[in-house]
């Protein structure tokens, strides 16, 4: 029996890559159905290929154009269509949609009791609790698919939760990991779109550049494992070949290796807790390596780790608002509107004048996250 | 309920640091039995320490004085008393033995289905597959304690064997992994016996100089976990922390970690599956040691290495001949008769001089072991 699977944000790279796994492994996975935005010559290809059952669209004119094209296809669209699609019959659903409309989506089909890969960081980030407290109510199961957490979770393989001791995420050190905070101040978009180790998208790049993104990593170790914040560390690793470690109480370290290659995790996600080759990926060779260096975080440097762990430790909707207002000032970033410190001042700034709601429900989550990027926005003024 | 323990081999490196461990922790752990050779002051002190059920000496006389100290305890001696002690009724045996002698009472251990913790190389290098197959027909369990594959043991960990595809030993090298062949000419036993980064006895300082120990711990994972010698690397690693590593199907690699310290692995086989807090241990901090450095093994330069290899895929009775040539060869340089290249060179000799019987049965094992030795002696000569 193939798995079938349901795969938001198709179009994007860990939707691309996560096709590529469904193509390189026909006996064993179907794609039933995806999400695919506005792209919709990429939604077409992909329809001719696996042949789906169900595609949704963001706009409805394009679900109309696409409908009348593909006859045997259910095209819908909007949000509705998205949970419609993500709640369609499958073994596993793949949420790699980018930024908060994949929240909804994913807790309807928590309570249905699905399992789902997990690639989108900021339902984990704004509403872990929610997340983890259904998947726990109705049975779902929540894998991870972020190299780190994926590391984290292979390396918990086989263990007690309970008798690990310390997450240590690894963390390459982005685009700017040799630079002073001073030298930091004239850094351009086009500087901090060169990641040293691997092409991503504009945003998460600049989040690696920024290490936000490495905080919101933490953040979303503390909600996938439930280990205090004082309990998970980051160590700077600039080669990126130990994906994360797991120290356990009888000081053992458990670590998962490998090229970078995000093919690997989100494979992993699919045929856990089997594993199924990957004859095209590159073995790791550590002899070809040679070295591989660590040092100590550095907080006063990276500023943004250092508001991620404190609005973890703070909780409730403090996360919304870290990530929010970094979305909303990477964004000004991006636009030439903010200088590259700028991206930390403003979170900080947003976080200092919120008020924490601890245990928000969804409603009040998608306000907070709303209200911090109109406030950022305003900063500019 | 605390487990029970039968350590063979309580007087030696490994037995002293299982003693440690059982003294850590009272709750969990009690000395049930243990073997002690000819060290009676130690075995006073341990008996007086522990008060196990049953003490087995290698005199006849010790056993009777130790009998009238302690006539609670049930003292016994010799190669039978060994066998009693090993088959004592307790949850785990520790086979921390040097040497041939540890076969015997492992393989009866066996045939009651006992879990076996095992330390002593020889049963496994020279009666693998009667270790291995009596294991699987009584239900058994063979656990390591050697660091490298307990390191491989836990990678394993919550995985399907099969799923496995290339097992990766690391070797710090010895304290001549500097030198060249030439260098190697001329070395002394002093400086044979300086390890860099641990001490340990001396026939076992020797085999890390001559990668003998390599060799051994090779065929040692072949046997556990029935992987092709193609599929088994040896990795120079000259920090040691990285302890060994399973690569998978995916190209994954699973690697256990630690600052060195025999009290980690040790510990993990008497909780396996769990584990129990070691507060005493040194917690790895790679941030400290900043660089872990990794480098192809070099056959022709480690030639004993290539030699265990050999022996390996031969099988039968090869790997007794070469386990057995190296420990006559270790005594003679030991004794200065012999220079530290001979080491290897009188391992090839009594290898090429050797027919290979397949599927020996103990009886011819321990015949080839003894003659073996004979003629490596006479190479002097």
């Amino acid at each position: 029996m193939r798995k079938s699977i349901i795969l938001l944000g198709a179009t994007g790279s860990i939707g691309v890559q996560t096709a590529d796994i469904i193509r390189e492994h026909p006996n064993e996975f179907q794609l039933t159905g995806f999400s695919a935005g506005k792209n919709i010559e990429m939604a077409r290809g992909i329809i001719r290929e696996f042949r789906p059952e169900i595609v949704c669209v963001q706009g409805a004119e394009d679900a109309a154009a696409l409908r009348s094209e593909f006859p045997g296809v259910s095209v819908v669209s909007g949000s509705e269509g998205l949970i419609e699609t993500a709640t369609y019959d499958a073994d596993v659903l793949v949420n790699a949609v980018i930024g908060s409309v994949g929240l909804q989506p994913t807790l309807e089909a928590i309570k249905l009791g699905r399992t789902i890969a997990i690639a989108n960081k900021e339902t984990l980030v704004t509403a872990g609790h929610l997340v983890m407290e259904n998947a726990s109510v109705y049975g779902a199961k929540i894998l991870p698919v972020d190299s780190e957490h994926s590391a984290l979770f292979q390396a918990l393989n086989g263990e007690k939760l309970e008798q690990a001791s310390r997450l240590i995420l690894t963390a390459s050190g982005g685009s700017f990991r040799d630079l002073t905070r001073d030298q930091l101040q004239h850094v351009t978009v086009k500087e901090a779109l060169a990641h040293p180790n691997w092409s991503m998208g504009a945003k998460i790049t600049i989040d690696s550049a920024s290490m936000v993104n490495k905080g919101l990593e933490v953040i979303e170790a503390h909600v996938l494992f439930n280990f205090a914040y004082d309990d998970i560390d980051v160590l700077l690793h600039r080669e990126s070949i130990i994906h994360s470690m797991v120290e356990f109480q009888d000081t053992s370290v458990m670590a998962q290796l490998g090229t970078p290659d995000m093919r690997v995790p989100i494979q992993y996600a699919l045929t856990y807790p089997d594993r199924l080759p990957r004859p095209q990926a590159k073995r790791l060779n550590l002899a070809e390596i040679g070295k591989l260096n660590f040092q100590e975080m550095d907080y006063e440097r990276f500023r943004a780790l250092q508001l991620a762990y404190d609005a973890g430790r703070e909780g409730g909707t403090m996360t919304t608002v870290f990530n929010a207002a970094n979305e909303q000032a990477v964004a000004m970033f991006l636009n030439e509107q903010i200088k590259f410190l700028q991206i930390e001042e403003m979170i900080e700034s947003a976080m200092d004048s919120h008020k924490t709601v601890s245990k928000p429900d969804l409603g009040t989550i998608l306000e907070v996250d709303a209200e911090t990027r109109k406030s950022v926005k305003n900063m500019l003024k």
